[in-house]
This record gives structure tokens, C-alpha cells and sequence, in this order.
């Protein structure tokens, strides 16, 4: 039997993933997702309407403005943007009934707001995303061929600014070559659901056993 | 260029692994060094007499009693033990030398050694190897046929006993399969290279660059 395996279906492990824009974040966790079936990103809440062919808790969580305003005053949105009017979160809920399921869950989440969600959260593994060198992350910019030098300078500068928070997080994953950072955070991942704090459970089922 | 493989390069991790008689740890070690090249065994001192082919540095750091005396009144021992007469242990420089080199050092400590080895050597990481159940562990024990049933009493209680320090190690291991046991340590290994407090350096390079 396998108790490992046991075990993490009692609880899943929530991660944070930032990374300042241009260092590859959702292509990483796009392979991400095919490499570990266990991992799920969280479903936001928004109070937009629901479209046409939308499945509430699945597309989103619909809600009400005042409802979303309540989650927030009662620490029950992890984060939350408004946009065109409408508030979009994170609601603490449903990533705790997902994690309650033995999921891991991925928070994608921006940099500055990463720092609030282990005050709230504080089981979770915080992973920042970082390019190979400030030249290489320019280099990127401007290879889209999409954005003018102002908004590629504003880009850098914001990147750097973001930086600034790294030390803040628990794991430092470069982005140099894609294949080897997808299988980086994965390698954290894994490990971290063997860290002795999260496998106590599993310590005391073989003490009896 | 690989700015995580030459931060890695510039500081090694040295790693306990620990676990009770009968789980499995030499099997799982000897797979380890095949999987990952920058491994390498931590060379102990000893001071019984060189035998024909050892060669010093490599089978063995020979020394004087005098000196290995002093080595553990300086704390310059990471662990050591007594054998007809003759002392065997850690040195902490064999180990610090190889760390400076860039390479991961492993260390196979006693369960009740390796509580004091953080002592000395805070940026050790702690991995304890579990069996997947205690009854597995006494079919094992019972399996190689060698032993007396008062010898299997006995390493099962030995191996109850040292269980009570596992949630002192910072990850835990279950040896269930092999494959999947020396896959999970390397997991853990490559994961604390990422760790945000092994990679500040690497993250100033970055922010400079």
C-alpha cells in the first residue's frame, strides 16, 4: 500500500506562482499541468455576468457585488482586482474545498499580491519565476515584436521593481531553458509534499502501524 | 548561460540521510550516486593504522588519536564513534572542502547523530527515510533470513525508538519502492538547491545583470 499516496489525497498543498511579465509563467504552467495531473489552478470569483456557455464553478464562481464585498471584509478572497467594474478573486473557499479533495492547487498570482496570500494562507509554498539575466528578459520583450521601446522600457523597470521581492518568497526558479523550469517547479512541488510538517499524519499512521 | 549551474557550482548542500536498520538507506544511497553525478560521500577520518591499498584522502582522512582528540574538543567533528579502540568520524573541514567545490555532499549519519550535526552545520538539510509500515519493515527484517527473532525484536524496537525523532528532519522519505524512494530524495536534493535562502546570490547576479 501506499501511505505517500494515502496521505496527500488527505490534503493538497497550495502554491503561489509569480514571476514579472516576460519570464515565461504561463507557459510554464501550461506544461505544468500535463506533467503533474494531480495540480489544478484555483477558479476565480468574479460579479461579472455569466455568458453563454460559462458553467458557474467551473468558468467562475458568479456572485454578487455585495456578496464579493462581504468575502473580502471577511478575509475570504485571497486576492481580488476589479476590472470594467467588476471585482475578480480568488475566494479562500474554493481552493480549501479543492485541497480538501487531495489537489494541489496553483495560485497564479502577481507579485506584490503573493505577499498577502501567506498571511492569510500561511500553509502555502510561494514560488517566484526568474529570467536567466535582466538582458535575456529584454531580449524577450522586444523578440514579441509586439510593444514600442516605451513599453518595453516600463516592462524592465517594473520587472525590477518586482525583483525586489524575490528573497521573499521560498523557491527561486530561473527560467533559462522551459523544459528545465517546468521540471523545476514540479521538483519543488513534489518535494515540498515531503516536507516533514506537511507529512506528519503520515508519521504517526506508521508509528501505529 | 546556466546562471542556476553556476550559483550551484559556487556552494554545495550537504545532506544527512537517516533512517532506522532495515529500511533500506545503503540500497537507496548506492541508486542515488548513480542518478545525480554532483553527489558525492562525505570522507570520514579515522586513526587505526593505513592498510595496504588505502590510499589517504580517499578511503580514509588517517590521523592521530592526539588529533582527533582534538578535532572534537574544537567541534570540528560532525559525529564520530569508537571501534576496537580506534576512532571514526566526520571531520567537518573533508566536508566543508567538498562544499566549496560545488559538490552536494551526502552524509549517512545515526538517527540520533544527525540531531547533533545541525548544531554544527545549520544549512544541513535532514531527510529521514520511513518504512512504509512497521509490519513491512519486521517482513523485511525477517526476509533476509539471517537473523534471530530476539535480533528482529530488537531492531524493531530500535526502529520504534528512532522514529520518535522523524519530525526533527526537515523531509520524510517513505521507502516503499525502491525506484520511487531514491526518485523522491533526488526530488528533495534538487529542490533545496532552489531554496530562496541557498539562492540569494544567484538572485543579486540576476538583479545586477
Amino acid at each position: 500500500m501506499n501511505n505517500r499516496g494515502k496521505n496527500s489525497m488527505n490534503k493538497g498543498l497550495p502554491i503561489v506562482i509569480s514571476a514579472p511579465s516576460g519570464c515565461g509563467k504561463d507557459t510554464i504552467l501550461e506544461q505544468l499541468y500535463k506533467k503533474n495531473s494531480n495540480l489544478t489552478q484555483s477558479v476565480s470569483a468574479t460579479t461579472r455576468a455569466m455568458r453563454e456557455g460559462e458553467i458557474d464553478g467551473v468558468s467562475y464562481h458568479f456572485t454578487t457585488t455585495d456578496a464579493f464585498e462581504k468575502m473580502i471584509a471577511n478575509g475570504e478572497v485571497l486576492e481580488y482586482t476589479q476590472y470594467c467594474g467588476n471585482y475578480y478573486g480568488t475566494p479562500k473557499k474554493a481552493v480549501t474545498d479543492m485541497l480538501e479533495q487531495g489537489r494541489d492547487v496553483i495560485l497564479k498570482i502577481e507579485v506584490e499580491g503573493a505577499m498577502n496570500i501567506k498571511k492569510i494562507f500561511p500553509e502555502c509554498v510561494l514560488i517566484f519565476i526568474l529570467p536567466p539575466s535582466m538582458s535575456e528578459l529584454e531580449r524577450r520583450l522586444r523578440k514579441r515584436g509586439t510593444e514600442t521601446e516605451e513599453t518595453i522600457a516600463a516592462r524592465i523597470a517594473q520587472a525590477r521593481n518586482e525583483l525586489q521581492f524575490a528573497d521573499k518568497f521560498d523557491y527561486l526558479v530561473v527560467n533559462g531553458e522551459l523544459e528545465k523550469a517546468v521540471d523545476d517547479v514540479n521538483t519543488v512541488i513534489l518535494a515540498e509534499k515531503m516536507n516533514t510538517k506537511r507529512s506528519l499524519s503520515l508519521l504517526e499512521e506508521i508509528k501505529k502501524s
